[in-house]
């Protein structure tokens, strides 16, 4: 049932950006420990000027390969959060060549009622999820 | 008040959209008991491989017509938001040919502080709203 | 560390979108009293159609210029989310010449475990922040 949601600056190929998501699927189903088919992704690809990001003083380097990430879900536990942001860096760095200086990650929550999958119904209330 | 953001696949028309618009506004109006101009849409269209739907298991067919709907509004109750569902998934299949397999929602929500209409002012702290 | 996202119909030019840019950033580092490295900004132009915006009976007028900003935090004092309103219409009007009847805030609130900024860390849990 998360949500993520990418901004990316313009310049990936389809196929990159396919690896893209598909790894960062990997990554949050691991951590969140969800059925494989609980993948709802979107995209936004932006010209250069219009992401600025900087580092709050950490030291990182941002580059154009930088990912936004924000993530909609129900509340999930504190360990689940950090290993999803440290599996989701190490996934995208290894199979991307993403570097971990290059992913933000923001997530909102929200709660059972707040998710329909489809035909109108709220599937965390029906019990049908 | 609720902001109401469409992430879509292009290829409708500019009236088709505009159609989609209204019925959600609509459905929305209707569901929640809001004034008619309580109206903050804004919509992304995306390229095929820029949304990635599955079903969690659900059984549900996703098109390339699938609608991607985050919505923040203040607090709602429980019935409330199980309308909306209901409704926007019965109009949008009745007015705009929706399958309802292809109309996906998620919720957040946030308190009167968080909003400002205009003019710099918190209407929901001042009274004006 | 807020995350802001600003949507606006196509028409700005680079050099105006980075003013309004660099002008919001300037009030929100004034009013949250954050690191002037805190920088977090995303914008996606729409076409005309694509933003739909109203004003809840409130009087105001819109127009292209709009700005719908979401903004996305740690918790925030509510006279710190007053400041930011009134600053940021303030500002914009004065450097980018913008209406106040164009600005339209919504904020979102999460926590410490939600945000990684880099390196697959949760740096307001690790207390690198």
């Amino acid at each position: 049932m998360p949500l993520l949601k990418f901004d990316l600056i313009q310049g990936r190929s389809e196929e990159q950006l396919k690896t893209l998501l598909d790894t960062a699927h990997e990554a949050m189903v691991q951590a969140f420990q969800v059925p494989h088919s609980d993948r709802y992704q979107c995209v936004a690809q932006h010209r250069p000027g219009e992401i600025v990001v900087e580092d709050t003083g950490l030291g990182y380097s941002r580059s154009r390969q930088v990912v936004l990430l924000t993530v909609v879900s129900r509340p999930r536990p504190q360990v689940q959060k950090a290993a999803f942001y440290r599996l989701l860096a190490e996934r995208l760095q290894a199979v991307c060549g993403l570097s971990p200086d290059d992913l933000i990650v923001s997530l909102v929550e929200n709660t059972d009622a707040d998710w329909s999958f489809g035909r109108g119904r709220a599937q965390f209330l029906t019990g049908e999820l």
